[in-house]
């Protein structure tokens, strides 16, 4: 089978907000078992000047169903922002998943030359569909997947690689 | 111009290392600046059992010179991970970078099924060339990229997700 947009885009997106989500699910667990107020991992950041836990899950997701969206011509649902617990945000995985999940191949192949415009703070970025996937959506989820867990890390949630990484296909 | 396994996998690996690189010049002008002894930097993480910054410089080019040369039926170069200062580390993705270069489409592109092998601590993985790169190789390299990232903004250094992003493209 020859890669494709969809193939590109997609499974790997859907892939690595699984293994968010499973990730998501034993911070709760650790949470419970020693008694911490589950706030205190929503809002647990790496720096001061960083975003929390809860906007790394948010902007991974954004990202996520903004891509997959933009390739298929459509303009991508709007979340709320409004989740506080890990519940929520595990919420916020599914649906994003369930989302991702509906996109067909025809919806997405042939994508590559395709323009992509988005605002983002004080400016319009203007891309083609391929760079936009590869050079601009991808690193952008996997930036706050991997910031998420290593927010976690860093508050003692037994983790390890394989939880990001997921079992092998 | 159509999606291509040369063009998901070297294009996207030299980027996010090239951005690396810049992040780790921009560590050791603030360790210059500040009289901290670049070695601290080096030697950071982010949790006591969690791999410094050296390390997850070394694992991230591994992955990427792996990835491009498993795909091209090559047996990638092996390093020596002796590194032990930021220009050190810095040189390790020079010579990274230079390799990547090195690969022409013709010898990357159709090996979406090509049979890939990889030894990991206790077992063999087998992987089809495709999920290989979009499912294991890029999720490593942008876990260990994401992760050094983390480990220097958690140290102080300022670092902006544009960093670790670059110019679009």
């Amino acid at each position: 089978m020859s890669i494709s947009m969809y193939l590109a885009s997609g499974q790997p997106t859907i892939r690595t907000l699984t293994n968010l989500r499973a990730i998501l699910e034993k911070a709760a667990a650790h949470a419970e078992a020693r008694e911490i107020d589950p706030s205190v991992l929503v809002n647990a950041r790496l720096y001061p000047d960083m975003l929390p836990l809860s906007a790394q899950v948010q902007i991974a997701t954004d990202n996520a169903k903004g891509s997959v969206s933009r390739l298929a011509g459509l303009e991508p649902p709007k979340y709320e922002d409004n989740e506080t617990t890990l519940a929520e945000l595990v919420a916020r995985l599914d649906k994003t998943i369930a989302l991702l999940k509906t996109f067909r191949p025809e919806q997405i192949d042939g994508s590559e030359d395709k323009t992509i415009t988005l605002k983002v703070p004080n400016r319009t970025l203007t891309f083609k569909g391929m760079p936009y996937l590869l050079e601009y959506a991808l690193p952008n989820i996997y930036f706050h997947v991997v910031t998420a867990y290593a927010i976690l890390r860093h508050n003692g949630v037994e983790l390890g690689k394989m939880d990001y990484m997921g079992k092998p296909a």
